[in-house]
């Protein structure tokens, strides 16, 4: 299933919003969070995400999903349950998972002149 | 009124996801967006913020409030207006905004050995 534009999706969908601190190094992290963005497109109920980490370590990633459902589903996938045990042993000093239900959305863009 | 950590605050509550593209180069941007930190953290119904920005200038910052009025008097304040007007003239090639509803937070931290 290929990602849409959550900006271009009607609203009522679903947000979660990951706030989290790396710790220093890679460990693995790389690869593995590839591998899980790849995974999570292909999880029905999936619409689109965004993330942005800055030079200190902190990070956010909100993915959108157009159900609770499908955000449980992928809570269930094991090769994610096990990412998120390596992200508490070896990838995050700490982390903040906002579930949350998208409302309105609006988008604006620069015009070429 | 001091801003409190959203991650301790009891849902439900209101979170609006900024996502952006900066221009390239300042433009006065650093003391305008320092200047509206230091004001949204005055708006009563204002809980707190977490804000990241990647070395190829695309931004994602969340701002959380209590309640539906708190986040439209805000939109309301006119120095924010005429920011926004700024950033759609010199600091953004695009943006989307997401309403949200917070409806369930988890937190995680690495206890200390």
């Amino acid at each position: 299933m290929p990602a849409s534009d959550p900006a271009r999706t009607p609203p009522p969908f679903h947000a979660v919003i990951f706030v989290s601190q790396r710790t220093p190094g890679d460990n693995g992290y790389g690869d593995e969070s590839a591998r899980m963005v790849a995974m999570v497109r292909e999880q029905p109920g999936f619409i689109g995400m965004e993330s942005v980490r800055g030079a200190d370590g902190k990070g956010i990633t909100v993915a959108f999903f157009d159900s609770e459902d499908a955000i449980r589903e992928w809570g269930r996938v094991a090769e994610h349950r096990q990412a998120q045990a390596s992200g508490r042993a070896n990838w995050y000093e700490n982390y903040q998972l906002y579930y949350s239900r998208v409302e309105r959305v609006r988008s604006w863009e620069k015009r070429s002149e």
